[in-house]
């Protein structure tokens, strides 16, 4: 089929690589560790936005924009912050530079700043800086804000979507007067990224509490939603954080409560980023290129007209623009972020129709349709499903007259199709693991694994250690039955899902 | 009225900041010259991103994303560039920050770059290091690419929106197989900004050429659009830029053409970014606050149900809940960027009702709606439009029946209105002066002026310096016929227009 991709089976991270580089969606950049987003793969995020956008707006958030810049000092305000983001900081230390006669351009030495900038790595700093002027009175809660924007955070060895030095992202940022609400905020924003992931993304996922070890720096929890990949890897593909009174203590944020009282306000942060595009990927792409959930398709259709001659061709074309107008005039629906349906018309007649449709599959074109001589005399024509490769997903003799509703349902329909179809690949390899034996030995195969733990920072460590696993998520919606720990035979009070994570 | 604002005849740069803040559009930042965007100023602009997103879609343009950081030795490669944007650059130098024990964080000193990256001011360079990949042969031309970012230029004097270090743009970046295909786009595209400039904020502006000594770094020549601020300073809104070979010969960008030479790609760019809310803001507001045309307003219409009881509030609030149902239920179109209209019900009882609209005229929501226990005993409400403040913009007697159709009109009517108002304060304040002398008088007065000149950068350099004016465009559009410069006499091919600006 398509040979410019490696097969899964054969070699899975070229595989992710393939694809990204095939269906056009990113580029390293000459720029260590950062991204060319390309125009794919930029529609597909900006269909993400829209998405996540709308259920940030219904839930009552407004966006906002914060300096991409913070000063050193206010990191070091909030001390597991700093820990965390220190090692992985872009620094800047000048505001010019120069070009002196016969002298190459060069950082002017002159222009040195005061106090060193790091470039956001999260903006809780900088935002909990700006809170305080905000923030004076009850009234002035809750604050529910949200920003769209870049981040860097200095990474080593890097991997397009998954992890990148400059990266894409959403991050909220509310303040409140109680932990309670906030706490509920909380909860709230990491059911909107679930439901962001399984409604458009069309990907499973768990969802509950990290594990201490692995929570956001500065916060008391981190809730988060876990998903599998094809390759049996789990990721982590979104973190709501409770962060308590930390950042209100931090930068001195207090506000008048009903009865006259100063308290300091309480804190949520929760993001997700272009690692989805990633996830995305790696969830529902084949070897035949990028599948992409409709609700996210930049182009939902793709019409081939078929045909020898111009004579052939003509009528082909003429019925592919009669269906793309009609399926253009569908009425807009939430289903479509109340946008048109995409339609495209193929035009490629110099090549063979093998290789057009291969190009689209590639792409991941959910849907595509062809019209060729022998369509038109049945005013027929043959429509594609990209999800179900080959001959299974092509239905032929569609009547041209019932054809834009067929696909309308189709889209539907391929969407709900997707979401099951992963969500039976993560039933079929997640298993329950009832000794640490056990567990080493099906840890060596992909998917989750339920299994008892101590609860303790240290056990966690070892069979991280021992075993490359880690603790992906306390399962909110998981078996609730106490047992004994693994590792040491502790009490737990219930199964917690292991994986090895991207 | 709102004595938040200070008069714009007292003090008129005041009385803009004052706007920017009452109405809660943005804050300076703790970080020199970085502003905080709040929330109603970043609906503002997420409104101005959809509109001219669409534009740019419309004529067949895609959106990417390359890095935040840009290597100093690309910069170093365009030598106008790099003269041109040397002394604002950000300067990232190290990549760490180090928290030893018992000494404060600081910047690893072992972690410095090996080449000091400078945060975008501009993105040609990254961009045509990238396309020289992307670009191989005529068939991969041409590419229509915009990108959505965040830019640094550092600024010593800054002023919210208008100038600050860390501002939000748009900026497309084409290349093209022919210098003539590159000139159309450069002019396509001044032109989109013209139409959202006029159709979506309806501020008026001029297009045409800037001056070589207005030109933007690197470019071969600038087209601009020019708008007129209430004051009768001029602000540059926009520009786009024809960039000839440059950026392909300092990036040796070169394609294989149709007949198989080899060839260097041509270039344009064009932006426009934050400032347009200050624009926004000086074009149409008024000592009341904010006034926002229809299509770019976060909130369309505010309903303010009235009563000193509860029982005189039930009625009241029925009614209201009824209107803005039947408001948010018109159909969506395109003047509305297929959303709802945006209503919001005010309940804030404990407040005079004259606070009440006040409240709103300085956020500047287009249209108020009362309804009052007199106005449901005739079944009907009074409707206020924010762009003629006071008794004459109010009509009473409104059937509630009726209200929403009265409503989506009136907000069309709106849009139309403060463009032609727009319009005629612009034309009011334009003249045309016909000696130096003359100039020289005309220029202590708000607004533009046409006059010759000899073509020259002396010349043009001599007037700004003697008047502080500069030459804000040579417009397409404006008289044609020839004289002579005002200044040294020399033949002049036709009237430039002149103003101080922003
Ligand atoms: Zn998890
Ligand atoms: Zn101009």
């Amino acid at each position: 089929m398509a040979e410019k991709i490696t097969p899964r089976a054969k070699d899975y991270p070229q595989w992710y690589l393939d694809v990204v580089q095939e269906a056009g969606l990113a580029d390293n950049s000459d720029v260590r560790g950062c991204m060319v987003i390309k125009p794919t793969g930029y529609a597909l995020w900006e269909k993400m936005q829209r998405g996540l956008d709308k259920l940030f707006k219904d839930t009552g958030h407004v966006n906002a924009y914060f300096p991409l810049f913070i000063p050193m000092s206010y990191l070091a305000k909030e001390e597991e912050m700093a820990e965390g983001f220190a090692k992985e900081c872009a620094v800047v230390t000048h505001y010019r530079l120069k070009a002196d006669k016969g002298v190459p351009l060069h950082v002017d030495p002159e222009a040195k700043l005061e106090e060193p900038l790091i470039i956001r790595p999260t903006s809780e700093t900088i935002i909990w800086n700006t809170y305080k002027k905000w923030i004076q009175s009850h009234a002035d809660l809750p604050l529910l804000i949200n920003q769209w924007a870049n981040v860097v955070r200095w990474e080593m060895r890097t991997r397009l979507f998954l992890r990148t030095a400059e990266f894409l992202w959403q991050e909220g940022h509310t303040a409140h007067a109680t932990g309670k609400e906030a706490e509920e905020e909380t909860h709230k924003m990491v059911r909107v990224y679930q439901q962001f992931a399984e409604e458009f993304m069309a990907m499973p996922v768990l969802v509950g509490p990290k594990s201490d070890g692995q929570k956001f720096p500065g916060a008391i929890y981190t809730l988060c939603i876990e998903a599998l990949m094809q390759d049996g890897k789990a990721l982590q593909a979104g973190t709501s954080h409770f962060l308590g009174q930390n950042f209100a203590k931090a930068f001195d944020v207090k506000f008048t409560t009903a009865d006259n009282k100063k308290e300091y306000a309480w804190a949520t942060s929760w993001g997700v980023s272009t690692r989805l595009i990633g996830g995305l990927i790696m969830t529902h792409s084949d070897d035949n290129g990028l599948v992409v959930p409709p609700r996210l398709a930049p182009l939902h259709v793709v019409i081939c007209p078929l045909g020898r001659t111009e004579a052939e061709r003509g009528p082909s074309i003429a019925a592919a623009e009669k269906l793309a107008a009609e399926l253009r005039a569908i009425p807009r629906d939430d289903f479509y972020g109340y946008e048109p349906i995409s339609v495209k018309i193929d035009t490629m007649f110099d090549k063979q129709p093998g290789y057009r449709y291969a190009e689209y599959e590639l792409r991941g074109v959910p849907v595509r349709v062809e019209i060729g001589p022998k369509d038109i005399e049945k005013a027929a024509c043959a429509v594609a499903r990209r999800d179900v490769p080959g001959k299974d997903g092509k239905k032929f003799g569609i009547p041209l007259a019932d054809a834009a509703g067929y696909i309308d349902t189709l889209l539907r329909d391929i969407q709900k199709s997707l979401f099951e179809k992963a969500k039976k690949h993560r039933e079929s390899t997640t298993r329950t693991a009832n000794s640490y034996d056990e567990f080493k030995q099906m840890i060596e195969q992909p998917g989750f694994i339920y299994a008892h733990w101590d609860g303790t920072r240290e056990t966690e460590d070892k069979i991280q250690e021992e075993t490359k696993a880690t603790i992906r998520c306390i399962p909110f919606d998981g078996p609730t039955e106490p047992g004994t720990c693994m590792v040491t035979g502790k009490p737990s009070a219930k199964r917690v899902v292991f994986a090895r994570a991207y």
